[in-house]
């Protein structure tokens, strides 16, 4: 907030081009505030900027920048500065650059690490894409178990300005595997000379680097650290802390790639207003088309009662409002049944309790429409001879296919995710328009033939 | 997950009433793992558990359940047991829970508080609903700003145990102002006789505990601060903190409310699975009811077209593939700039920048639609005679619908959040089917009279 407040002033000092104020300017923002105000600048403005902060903080500037906005500011700056801040970043922020950039450049700024840290970014870039390794950092304070509290504290304070966190400390054994966590509070209460062991209650959450990040989410909530989870690999070996601002980036990430793609597009993966125009048309236009395409069954399900239609083109009137009626009712279902997935509320052996509710909901919620559609066409035909000597029977007619298409949409909308979760798909992929469509050529079917049914003998 | 792997087996133990195995064969769970093997149980045999657990381990474990859970407990256990939990929780989580009661229920279990614990429930209470003040705890640590490292440090330990956390500690005036606050491990590696004023930066992020809970989330994605955020007063005076784990249950919770709501749905504010059923159909019916009466309008509008239907029924075989290609393109647009304006890329500002952006996607995803549906009519013409002689106007007025009808979905929906959020209401509640129904209205509008222009003097 304070950043955009700033940006005029700032502008100012740089296109005067006097470093000694912008050094002065500069020196009372945290680094926050100064990524809020760099982020609208052009990446070379930005660049001076950067190239007059003190390393340390220009690092850490840096890594409060979007991709988008780091990915401009590096081509902007020479060799020798984008060297220093990729070494001088943490761990974490810096496999989450490197991982969004094509291979080509890639390559290129790992050449740039010092031997220590290229090794460590090709460790966290050897875990899979999605995965924990992924969002792991190695700066964190690892104590031996036999240690007393005298030994840990001196050694934390030792290694404290390379930890990302210091409010747990991680206990592990002579083979470094994970013997518990301890908060620094409890050590810090404690007389120098007891054992850390004895502090220990040896129930910890932790996390395995090969899982996906989304299980960091769930095991953060399930835990009481409040900075972060440690990371094991298979034999159990510490490798790694995941830092719960991480964890709430891949919270909101996911929360965005569900929401998009129930809404039947593509996850843009980047901000809406910084996506390149033709990379959005493209990821939008895809599922448009499918969608499109499995519609068309609607004009070919139409031309099947074009008869009918043309017998009683009353029928017609009633299609866009019932088979609306179906898809609405779909993607509702659908949407409750995707998050109370993706939160962990609803897993698949659930199936059988959501499809008895959504069939119980179903028929509430289609009694209500149909009654509201029955009363619509009645009163109309009360008052104005519209819908004919017949209107009763057609009142019946919308009023019986509402009740067929909600509960049919309401079932197909809930299902749809335990199917597509089953098959390995992702539920958020069953969007609200593609519940839609698929009830859309379904319920023109359900009202024809229930019109058929009723009507038959009198207008058909 | 261990926690579902351990139910059989404490249900075993429960009914064979031996409670010393009892004890013992829970002495190894962590609160959270004994939280979800309580999950499930019935409230009376949970309630035997949490007589034989030791207090705080009771409270502990009281906090991880959800709400639903808690208050079924809280009925099977006697008042006894409910004062010494409700004593013993983190003030932060005992306000979720009161908050969520009936106002009866919370004066009954107000009344069980310690004269202390009564003082800081009824603060926190104070503060208005979704405000950071209700996620707020009292308990943290704060330090004088004339203090030096040892006194610092002697103090910390002192009130460690009082503190929700202690990776960061939270530097006041003699007024109670906050003054900065500054990380544990920074403290421990400074020698005892520095000043910690000397510490400090002067850079920090802090919440108003009546800012929305909202801003929480966002400020903690911009501050370095992994375990909490100070809370002030209007006067700066600090207050609580707000701890990581209640700031990522808020991002959770209002993009489950936002994903209901752009389901077509009232948020249920409930675990699908949980809520009873009249609720979950109530909060259901409500914008059904709503989308159902404004789909009416397609049927006047259809009504009104009804002499060209007759004379055309083949006009009406596209009528679902129109309307439902404008509703997807309007969800979709929707879809992405909610979420958008959700997590702060959009503002209100932008509109103009969206604007733009969506009459160009409109064009461009409308033109990939319309050439589509002209290809689709024009081909299916070559092999048969279903759409007669003006089949080519018939593919005309069918492209050149879409592209109108596409265009103004992808208008109206990218327009609608910003208006809602203008008029102050929550964008999220124009949700896809909101839009689909504003849509589908005004696309047969669009259709027919272009249908109207196109067609005139040969089929109409």
């Amino acid at each position: 907030m304070l950043g955009h407040l700033l940006r005029p002033e700032i502008e100012e000092i740089i296109r005067s081009g006097d470093l000694r104020s912008l050094r002065f300017a500069l020196e009372d923002l945290s680094p926050a505030e100064l990524a809020d105000a760099l982020e609208d600048l052009p990446p070379e403005r930005s660049a001076i900027i950067f190239r007059v902060l003190p390393r340390p903080t220009a690092a850490a500037v840096f890594e409060f920048l979007p991709h988008w906005a780091q990915e401009e500011i590096l081509r902007a700056l020479g060799d020798v500065e984008t060297a220093q801040i990729l070494n001088a970043m943490s761990p974490d922020d810096r496999t989450r650059l490197l991982e969004e950039l094509p291979a080509e450049a890639t390559k290129r700024l790992l050449e740039m690490l010092s031997t220590d840290q290229l090794q460590i970014a090709q460790r966290l870039l050897g875990y899979p894409e999605d995965s924990v390794g992924r969002r792991m950092t190695p700066n964190y304070v690892a104590v031996q178990q036999h240690w007393n509290v005298g030994q840990v504290l001196a050694y934390a304070r030792k290694h404290a300005s390379h930890s990302e966190t210091l409010g747990v400390l991680y206990v592990i054994d002579p083979a470094g595997k994970l013997v518990d966590d301890v908060r620094i509070a409890d050590v810090l209460m404690a007389e120098d000379s007891r054992p850390v062991d004895s502090l220990l209650d040896h129930t910890f959450v932790s996390l395995k680097a090969t899982d996906d990040q989304e299980a960091a989410v769930a095991a953060f909530l399930r835990s009481d650290r409040r900075e972060a989870l440690p990371v094991t690999d298979s034999e159990n070996v510490l490798v790694g802390i995941v830092t719960s601002d991480d964890i709430m980036d891949v919270a909101e990430e996911e929360a965005t790639e569900d929401i998009h793609k129930m809404g039947g597009s593509e996850a843009l993966d980047e901000p809406y207003l910084q996506i390149a125009f033709r990379r959005m048309v493209k990821k939008r236009a895809g599922w448009l088309v499918i969608l499109f395409l499995g519609e068309m069954l609607t004009a070919t399900a139409m031309a099947h009662f074009e008869e009918e239609i043309a017998k009683a083109v009353v029928l017609a009137l009633f299609v866009p409002l019932i088979i609306s009626s179906g898809g609405n009712s779909g993607s509702q279902a659908a949407t409750l049944v995707i998050r109370a997935m993706a939160i962990g509320e609803v897993r698949i052996a659930d199936w059988w309790r959501v499809m008895r509710r959504e069939i119980a909901s179903g028929l509430a919620l289609g009694t209500i429409l149909g009654s509201i559609g029955f009363l619509r066409v009645t009163v109309w035909s009360a008052f104005s001879s519209i819908y004919g000597p017949h209107w009763f029977f057609i009142a019946l007619t919308v009023g019986v296919s509402l009740i067929g298409v909600v509960l049919w949409g309401t079932l197909s909308g809930s299902m749809l995710p335990f199917v597509l979760r089953r098959l390995g798909f992702d539920p958020a992929t069953s969007s609200a328009p593609f519940v839609a469509t698929l009830v859309d050529v379904t319920g023109l079917v359900i009202y024809f033939s229930i019109a058929a049914f009723i009507l038959q003998g009198k207008l058909l």
